[in-house]
C-alpha cells in the first residue's frame, strides 16, 4: 500500500490482516469468513460539495429538460434549469426527493445503467475538474486489493442507490454488482411487447444508512463483516456490529482533514458529517485513517486508471 | 455429471455450458458474467408433503410449547400440539403467518440461525425417514459443482426465509450466505446491553417469490442470470427474465414424475405447482429434467455428505 504513510493507521491495517489470515495464530479466521465492507461516499471516494449521485440526477434533469417543458415553471426543476442549485435545493429533502425520483425512475434497469454509464464518461467535478470517476481515493484502491489478495470478499455498503453504485463500481474499483449493497428502490416486472423488464418505480424501499447498514449487511450478505471502513456518522452502526463480531475484527474512519488536497470537514459538515462516530471510534480504539497525515497521494491517476 | 442419463436434458446442459465458456465461440460469456441462480424448494432438495420450512417451524413450536401454556388453547397451535397438522393448517395463510411469525421472530439473527441448525441436525422427514439435509438432489449437487468448475457463480433465489436458507445453503450445497436471495422479513438493529444486536420483527418485508425473483435478482445481484434452474409456477418469472438475455442463455425445469424414488406431481399440487411453466417450457424449448427418465440416482448418499 505504497500511498499509506507508515504510522498507526497503516500499522492497525497491517497488524490485523496478519493475525486474521496467519495460520497458526489465535486470531486465524477462514477465507469465506473474511468479509469486508467499505462506505462509498467519502469512503471510496469524494462526496463534496454534494453526493455524486445528487450531482448525476441534476444533470439527468438538465439533459431530459427539452422533452419536459412545464418544468421551466416548477420547482425545484424551474431553480435548477436556471442554474441556481441553492434555491432547486431550498425545498429540502422533498425536493431532494423529486429530483431523484424523475432521475431515477419511470424507465427501466437496462435505459438506466445506460444513463449512469453516459454520465460518468463525460460529467466533470465542479471544482476539481476531473471526472468523477476518477475521483477515487487511490490509498483506499490499494487497501481494497491488499484485502482481496489477502482472501478477503470486499463488498460496498452504500447509503446511494445499489443501481447507480453498481453500474460503476466494478470499473472502478473491482467490485461486482453482486458485493454492492445499497439503498433500494421499489421495482416492477412487467411483459412489453414480448420482452420481460424492470421498471424502476418512484418509490423508496429500503435506506441502507444509520442502522439500515448492518441490516442491509444481513440481508444482502447475511454474515456479519470483520473489517468495516466508513467516514461519516452514517457508518456508526456499521462500525459497531462489526467490531463486537466474536472475533478479531477492524473498523476504520476516513477523517477528511486535509483542505489542501481535497476538502477538511467533521462535525458540523452537511454532507458526510463525522461527529458521534468520532468520539466512538476515539472511545474504542477505533483505527482513523487522517487523510493529511496517513495519504501520501489522495486521487487515482486518472492516466492509470480506466474508470 | 454421473447421475444424470445421457439423453437431451444432460446434452442442453452440457452443450450450454461448452458455447459460454468457448473463447473462440460466437456465445462466449466472461466469467463475471456466468450467474446461474436455483431454486430450492423441489430444485435442489425436496418439497413434500411440505416445504421444509414450514416443518421446521412446527417442530419448533412444539420445542418452544413448555414455555407457552396459552397454545395448548389458542389455534393453530392448540391443534399442531396434538399432531392435528391438517387441522392447524385449516386456518389456511393466516395460521401459516402465525406458525412462522412465532418460529421466526422475537429473537436475534444469531438465535435463529443456531435454532435452525440444532434443527437440521436432528429432525426427519415424516415418510423418508431421512434428515431433511438429506433429501438434497443428487443430480444437482453435480450440477452445481459442474457449472462452478466452468466459471459459473451459482446463487440460489428461493422463495423461503432467506436467513432459513442460508444457515444450511454453505454446507449442503456449497453456496456462501451471500450467494443466497430469498424471502425477507424485518429487521431491528438494537444495542442490548453493551452488544449490538439484530432482531428479527414478525413481519415480511420482501417474497422471493414469481414476479418477485426477477425483482430479487436485480435487487441482490444486480444483473441478469443466463442459467435459471426451477420447478414450479413460481419460477416462471425467473426463467423468463433469464431466457431473454441478450445473449446465450439456459432455462431448465425439474419436473418430478417419480412416484417411485421421490413424488410424482405437476399441475394439480398445492405445494410445488407445475403448470403454466410447463406449458411455457415447451413453447419456448426449454429444458426439462424428467426426475424418472433424467435421474439415475435421485438424493445425496448421506454417508458421503455432511450436511
Amino acid at each position: 500500500m505504497p500511498s499509506w504513510n507508515e504510522g498507526k493507521t497503516k500499522h492497525a491495517i497491517v497488524d490485523f490482516v496478519e493475525r486474521v489470515t496467519s495460520h497458526s495464530g489465535a486470531d486465524f479466521v477462514a477465507p469465506s469468513q473474511r468479509i469486508a465492507v467499505f462506505d462509498n461516499d467519502g469512503c471510496l471516494w469524494a462526496e463534496q460539495p454534494m453526493y455524486f449521485q445528487l450531482a448525476f440526477a441534476m444533470d439527468r434533469i438538465r439533459a431530459l429538460a427539452a422533452q419536459h417543458p412545464e418544468w421551466m415553471t416548477k420547482e425545484p426543476f424551474a431553480s435548477l434549469l436556471e442554474g441556481d442549485v441553492e434555491a432547486a435545493l431550498a425545498g429540502g429533502q422533498h425536493a431532494v426527493a423529486e429530483i431523484v425520483a424523475v432521475s431515477h425512475s419511470g424507465m427501466t434497469t437496462d435505459e438506466f445503467q445506460r444513463s449512469v454509464r453516459e454520465w460518468a464518461r463525460i460529467a466533470r467535478h465542479p471544482t476539481l475538474k476531473r471526472r468523477y470517476v476518477e475521483l477515487v481515493y487511490q490509498p483506499m484502491l490499494e487497501l481494497l486489493r491488499y484485502l482481496r489478495a489477502s482472501g478477503f470478499k470486499t463488498f460496498i455498503v452504500t447509503g446511494g442507490g445499489v443501481e447507480f453504485v453498481r453500474t460503476l463500481a466494478e470499473d472502478i474499483y473491482g467490485i461486482p454488482p453482486e458485493q454492492v449493497v445499497g439503498s433500494v428502490g421499489k421495482q416492477q416486472f412487467e411483459i412489453r411487447g414480448s420482452q420481460p423488464v424492470l421498471v424502476k418505480l418512484p418509490a423508496v424501499d429500503f435506506v441502507d444508512d444509520k442502522a439500515g447498514k448492518p441490516i442491509g449487511i444481513q440481508r444482502f450478505i447475511g454474515r456479519r463483516p470483520i473489517a468495516a471502513f466508513g467516514n461519516s456518522d452514517g457508518d456508526l452502526e456499521m462500525l459497531k456490529w462489526t467490531a463486537a463480531g466474536p472475533g478479531a475484527a477492524l473498523a476504520l474512519l476516513v477523517h477528511h482533514n486535509d483542505a489542501q488536497r481535497e476538502w477538511a470537514y467533521d462535525r458540523q459538515s452537511q454532507v458526510g458529517r463525522l461527529d458521534k462516530a468520532l468520539d466512538e471510534a476515539r472511545a474504542n480504539g477505533w483505527a482513523v485513517a487522517r487523510m493529511k497525515e496517513d495519504w501520501n497521494t489522495v486521487f487515482v491517476d486518472p492516466k492509470r486508471h480506466v474508470g
